[in-house]
């Protein structure tokens, strides 16, 4: 098959991958689409030491696997986990701490003609769901994690520092629970897409403070102290953002503060397929341009342009 | 009167200091101990661009003021609130914006022969507290608020990191709502105290990982990335130490493994006072020295070296 492959200091498209082939309680999918992630520039820039083919955001058809999957159209959860040790017994198998993570940790991914994915993590779409909606479920699954750590904020002053993807998967859920959301902006482009999904769009430099929660999601080490100069006291900020590089920032105001700091990753894929199925959430206003898998290299070179929305790879 | 002054540069010991003068609902206070925390040092290193008298931990007699308070043993609240703020009236004081914080922010600490306190900032001292215990009163209210803020966590297993006075503080009052708490120390002498409480102590290094919760107890910037090391995936890490200088750290462990980061700063003196009357937190041994006022300079020196317990300024 055809794929992606980092191998920690270059990223090659090569045309005779070896096909992965089906083991106990797997799959084979074939790849429709595969979406390009912060994360996935991240892994390139030296995060997690991740070696092998990136990419953790498709949606496919299941050409190997048990009867009831085959042929059928599905989306996956990137944590492999080991569904027996004390965290994914006690319902917490997103932090087993031997799992894999499709494409970040220990496990291929899919920037390839095909990924192999355990049957568990893996969900049908509903029939009403495009291939290019359903390839939003993983992010939009992590907007709803964030939606489940922040209850006790809802219905406040909601500012969302970063109108990339995340960012308005994330402004679009925590608007769509009763938040009074704000959208700060860095760009035009970016203002543009806040106002198409009818939120409000600030530019940075006049945001108002003192906002009830604030989520970085920019992506960039910047961003937490962007967050901090406009939470209010007591409040809450939801760290979304996992980059590569250190964190230099003053965390004498969270203290003084006492601002509640909450990491946030993945989530329930459960909402996800649901919102996506009901069009409460909408996603094709965040896709850019969708590139064959063979331009993947400069797919991922345009990724990291500032303003850009989703870039889809299709195999 | 006497008092300690930092002007920005040099602290000074200065003998003719104006007396501070009677203002509508406030005290004059006759101090008998102050506190020396390394929130003092910190302001000696650019915390808060403080100028003036520092010093917030203190027991004092009230020398001027209502009847009923006068000739009464306090000690007093920190956070000089408006009381008609939006904050003061949701029960928010200690966030009131418009706030000074004694020695720290906009008043004159107690550092000095006298202290001018709102009077809605004093707590009678039970008579069976003595002047060197009640003078703990303030940070171990601190102790209490960390107790408040991390209750999701309660009866788990709790790293306290920093066998400072604060450290040691947190650890007893977590151990009696019933956490499982280990100190980790840096020194032999910490070590010492950390054992004559009954508590846990660890060497730095040894210290197991996978805590439900960790306290930076460390008053350091390294403190957190130390913290963060120790703490489980979904467990809770108490930031206590406010620090001039800016935190270097990596913050992907905090969203990968979605740990919550609460700042914790002034906390309630009912429970504290409480606490102190039925002996239920030992503060003697945290106890290193007294030093008269006059020898005020040396003594923040003294209580910037490590391994230092509690340095009292005695007027």
């Amino acid at each position: 098959m055809r794929a992606l492959i980092w191998d920690g200091a270059h990223a090659r498209f090569v045309h005779d991958v070896p096909d992965p082939t089906l083991m106990p309680e797997t799959a084979i999918v074939r790849v429709l689409y595969a979406g390009i992630c912060t994360t996935d520039l991240q892994i390139l820039a030296g995060y997690m030491g991740f070696r092998g083919i990136p990419g953790h955001e498709m949606v496919g058809v299941v050409e190997d696997g048990p009867d009831h999957l085959r042929g059928r159209r599905v989306v996956a959860e990137i944590n492999f986990s080991c569904g027996r040790c004390p965290s994914c017994l006690a319902g917490r198998a997103r932090h087993c701490p031997s799992r894999a993570v499709m494409g970040i940790l220990g496990a291929d991914g899919a920037f390839a003609d095909i990924v192999r994915v355990p049957t568990a993590n893996l969900h049908q779409v509903p029939d009403t769901v495009s291939d290019s909606v359903a390839v939003f479920t993983e992010p939009l699954a992590a907007a709803y994690r964030a939606e489940e750590q922040t209850r006790a904020f809802a219905r406040g002053r909601t500012l969302v520092v970063g109108a990339g993807k995340l960012g308005l998967l994330l402004a679009q859920v925590l608007a769509q629970r009763g938040d009074d959301v704000s959208v700060m902006c860095r760009s035009h482009t970016a203002r543009g897409r806040v106002e198409m999904l009818e939120l409000r769009a600030v530019p940075m430099g006049c945001a108002p403070s003192g906002a009830d929660l604030v989520v970085d999601a920019t992506g960039s080490p910047e961003g937490l102290a962007i967050a901090l100069e406009h939470v209010r006291p007591l409040g809450g900020l939801l760290l979304k953002s996992t980059v590569a590089a250190d964190h230099h920032v003053g965390l004498a105001r969270l203290v003084v503060d006492e601002v509640t700091l909450i990491g946030s990753r993945c989530g329930p894929f459960e909402p996800a397929l649901a919102a996506l199925e009901a069009s409460q959430i909408a996603v094709e206003p965040l896709l850019e341009a969708v590139a064959p898998l063979d331009r993947a290299v400069d797919a991922l070179a345009q990724a990291g342009l500032p303003g850009k929305g989703k870039l889809l790879l299709r195999p």
